[in-house]
């Protein structure tokens, strides 16, 4: 095979790859992240990069000249995944294509939580054998290891047991046992029970958030996070699955990628906190349905295909150097237990963390990400539901929208007389729009009319802002010398109906379980929202889009990432591991599109706020101009 | 390094190996079995070859000269361990030199036991997942299994979780569950549920012994046995233990050598009943606790050197895999308990055959070999113990001794005349003594008045069968005319010694347990006599020499190869191991050497039936002729 060589600029990688490559191919092989919502199937048309010399590349398809401008074609704009190198070529990767450090959520909601973690540490002195005291080497450790804690059901590993004899004799008989239950998973010469890590991990679609935790004291040590190394082969989980699906080779490499992604967090956290990765005894990890097949190497094609079937919903334990977590060689990983096909390990954390599922009060908790999982109950009973919200809140499907990294737009304010003030996340010129702004643009530009309930753009509003771009209305947020980029932030008539279509998924999820729970918003004692992008979200403008239901904004507590807490909450608690698996079997999961109603109610939620606007007595008031 | 070619007749075959290596090394490695009780120490004499070519190799040792007549040397005789090789060189193995096909008991004493083995198949047929049935694929699993089978505490192997839902799919929802208890091993697609096998071997230091079961029927359908292979690093257990404690890739080749033997027996066992191997899902074995230890990779060192403390008791179990074992790889091993460092997971299995643990009579089980175990007791209490009887049975140290294979001497008849009858194994012309013959030989003697109570020859008697031979008497069994090797087979003043230090030790176990638990011979029931050996014994005779108590000789049963019994049965009821962890457990061990007194117990016991003439009131009647 011929390769030829790509430089990527302005870090100046090289990497050689065979002739004929793809350049998002090229990019992938030189660890440098180039956004690909679509995964190199040249829909997104988000991996654009600088290519001067058009002679080393591929001739520009049709589907790039769709995607950019004759200007741009003219600076030598490419998309990444349509371009193949035939010689040595210089590649500039812009900075709106690149993937970057995204703002995230690495604290949530803490709970007290009693410190039981399920792996304990004994430090054992053991008398010596005698010829009057002729007891085996395990019995001997056995016998003395029930003087502190009872159990005549104890167990060994057969790797810890084969080299038993020679560890007690080099320890001279003082030993520290690392216990999983009854069972017995390593034992350590000498005194080791001071150290004894756990880490915590919440495997998002986009992200990786781990927290280090000291099992001794409880106390998080240090949390760390990565983007989701399986990025390069697609933004949205579909593709990712789409991925897998054509077969195991595809798998396991997502697999490896989250495995080596989880790694990293892992390398990170503990040297932030200067531990030993092999004090670490034990990983809880919590994700999607979708995330928790890939991490255990498990083909996901049936979560997607109907009837949406996952392969597991019970908690699972094992041996970390099965999936090479690169904790303690003898630590063990769990896998909370998921709900459905589209509620996972998550959500049940979620559950876990905000602890609505051992309350008197009725709770109501939405976890808003692409897909975007409800909880509805109490202790009596719970309800949940899925929504395919869609990825418009995360940037994607939205002219100018971006994540929730260094240079999105977050908050937006529009005044009566049309002007525009915006907050950027790491104040910085704006690269794009995040979720926040999004919902900020579309309650702001309907309380000032620029829209009306049906997010139609009002043509009575005379102002600059509003503009015809290629027979598209658009409402510019900045102005091309404000941004990072040089060109213009704005919001078009299809990004309302993105947004409109997103909100209605969500409120829909909402109204749905409210009705099934008989139930109506003055009964809901709190209305939690979670996810690493719920933080930032602006309550009153969440209701007067019609977002979420309309209660008080008091009782409207954004708690974070709680998935991560959840799952620390398991690593500190077996109780908490009971709980979670409780929750499991407890929730009755609602298909959403079984239910009569859901055309219907997702018709009438697609209006701002509401078809129905009963259902939102103080957000509409005094909301539409016209 | 320089190689010389070694070629070994008759077989013909051809080895390379670097110039100096020891004959025996080539002939190792040309996989050529050559005796080598020590190990190649140069300590047994055995492993004579002959060499022609003398400028081929070293110089005669001293070594060599002290085992070898001059008219052997003329003949070209060498010690394999001895002689090294120089040039290209051609070696003749003679028959007394080679490690032959033994006969052995395969078959024990059967035993009524429930069919309800710890491995279990279950036939499922699922229904197929539907937008109303949404469970997934390890639940849909679990409810249609806990309607065979009651359990909410199902477990399931990562491995298997992991390929879950191509399995189900592909098998069309029809799939046969393999559970270990609460445990899910393995999931098979269609109706597998006929095909269970288990697998039974005893794990001797000379012989592995295997019994392929079909678990469905509770029948044997296959026995097969092979040297162990281990011999090779010697054939007593210390050699081996010495050659294990050097290093770990010493142990480690030994463990490899006894699983490869395993292998052989299991290949072998499936081969004859046309079972695959795959279809075998439980191995339960038993061996001493030396070959348990090799058995597991655990280094045996200390259960050599004072306290002599084995490293575990208990029974284990893991998958076959980390072994190596070639049954099924979802298949798990089980190794019974042992008692203690010289009574192993065997004797547990003599135990559990006999049943002696559960009757209401007295009984005393003899296991006879190398290190011969004692078991005596009821249901009430059991005391064990283990004599260091050695070799001597099995045909170490020996002039003419040789292991119960084909060609040695099996029964001998004196008769009044002088006269000596003899029955060989294979009915083939003698080579050599084995242990049976020599309690006959020494009970004949004694009969007529050849040696005397004290084991000595009696100088009075004129035969032309006592001669006198580098200054030691010795008794002509087979003239050489009569012989394979045309060489006299004989027993020396000096065997007859090893004959009764062998008894004498056997004896004063049972005489010492018998003490303890303040019993004499009129309350025993039965005595057991286990081992391969053990059938060819003249019970008679062994009385007469004072090998066993004197108890009617209808009490005394052969029950042959009772470890493999014990572990068949361990194979196929979850119940007997259970009992076997009981016999384990309640069996209390007796250390000989700290009995105040086993020296003078030991003293008496070595006159030919005892010292203390009422103890063989039948015995001894009439014996004495002198």
């Amino acid at each position: 095979m011929y390769n030829v060589m790509v430089i990527f600029e302005p870090e100046g990688r090289k990497v050689a790859v065979p002739l004929g490559s793809t350049v998002l191919y090229a990019a992938r092989e030189a660890g440098i992240g180039i956004r690909s919502e679509c995964g190199g199937k040249g829909y997104c048309g988000k991996c654009r990069v600088i290519i001067k010399n058009k002679k080393a590349v591929s001739r520009m398809t049709r589907v790039e000249k769709k995607h950019l401008s004759k200007s741009e074609i003219n600076l030598g704009y490419r998309l990444a995944c349509q371009t193949r190198v035939f010689r040595n070529v210089l590649v500039i990767v812009p900075k709106e294509s690149r993937l970057e450090t995204r703002k995230v959520l690495v604290t949530g909601l803490e709970r007290r939580v009693e410190l039981k973690p399920t792996v304990r540490k004994l430090h054992l002195k053991l008398p010596k054998p005698t010829l009057l005291d002729q007891r085996p080497d395990l019995e001997r450790v056995l016998d003395t290891l029930s003087e502190q804690v009872k159990s005549d059901k104890w167990n060994i590993d057969y790797e810890v047991l084969k080299r038993l004899p020679d560890l007690l004799r080099d320890a001279d008989w003082e030993v520290t046992v690392l216990v999983d239950g009854n069972r017995i998973i390593a034992i350590e010469p000498g005194d080791t029970s001071n150290y004894l890590f756990g880490f915590a991990v919440d495997i998002g679609t986009s992200k990786i958030v781990g927290h280090l935790v000291d099992l001794t004291t409880g106390k998080t040590v240090a949390v760390g996070s990565i983007e989701n190394p399986q990025i390069i082969h697609g933004e949205d989980i579909m593709t990712r699955i789409t991925f897998a699906m054509a077969n195991n080779a595809n798998l396991e490499r997502l697999q490896k990628l989250v495995i080596d992604g989880i790694n990293k967090v892992l390398y990170e956290v503990c040297q932030k906190a200067r531990v030993d990765p092999s004090r670490v005894y034990e990983v809880v990890a919590v994700g999607n349905t979708a995330m928790h097949h890939f991490f255990l190497g498990i083909q996901p094609k049936y979560v997607a295909l109907s009837p949406y079937t996952p392969a597991v919903k019970k908690s699972i334990s094992f041996n970390a150097k099965k999936l090479n977590i690169e904790v303690n060689r003898r630590g063990i990983v769990t896998v909370l237990p998921i709900i459905a096909g589209f509620v996972g390990a998550d959500a049940v954390a979620d559950v876990l963390a905000t602890g609505i599922y051992e309350s008197e009060e009725l709770s109501l908790l939405i976890d808003i990400g692409t897909n975007t999982e409800i909880f509805i109950g109490n202790k009596e009973d719970m309800l949940c539901c899925s929504c395919a919200s869609g990825p418009a809140f995360e940037g994607a499907h939205i002219k100018h929208g971006m994540k929730a990294v260094t240079g999105a737009i977050e908050k937006v304010h529009i005044s009566s007389d049309l002007e525009v003030q915006y907050e950027t996340i790491g104040n910085v010129k704006p690269s794009g729009l995040c979720g926040s702004a999004m919902i900020d643009i579309t309650a702001e530009m309907l309380k000032n009319g620029i829209i009306d309930t049906h997010g139609r753009f009002n043509s009575n509003i005379e102002t600059k802002r509003i503009r015809k771009n290629n027979n598209e209305t658009e409402f510019i947020i900045a102005r091309s010398n404000e941004t990072a980029t040089g060109k213009e932030i704005t919001i078009t008539q299809k990004d309302i109906r993105e947004i409109q279509l997103a909100k209605a998924a969500i409120y829909t999820g909402c109204s749905i379980l409210m009705k099934r729970k008989g139930i109506r918003e003055e009964n809901i004692n709190t209305v939690f929202i979670a996810g690493a992008f719920g933080n930032y979200i602006n309550p009153v403008n969440a209701k007067i889009i019609g977002l979420i239901p309309d209660v008080p904004t008091e009782k409207i507590r954004f708690v974070g990432n709680t998935a991560v807490t959840g799952a620390k909450m398991a690593l500190l608690s077996e109780e908490m591991k009971k709980k979670a698996e409780f929750i499991s079997k407890k929730v009755r999961y609602i298909e959403l599109a079984n239910d009569p109603d859901f055309n219907k109610e997702f018709v009438e939620a697609l209006l701002l706020p509401h078809k129905n606007l009963n259902r939102f007595p103080s957000a509409h008031t005094g909301v539409v101009r016209t």
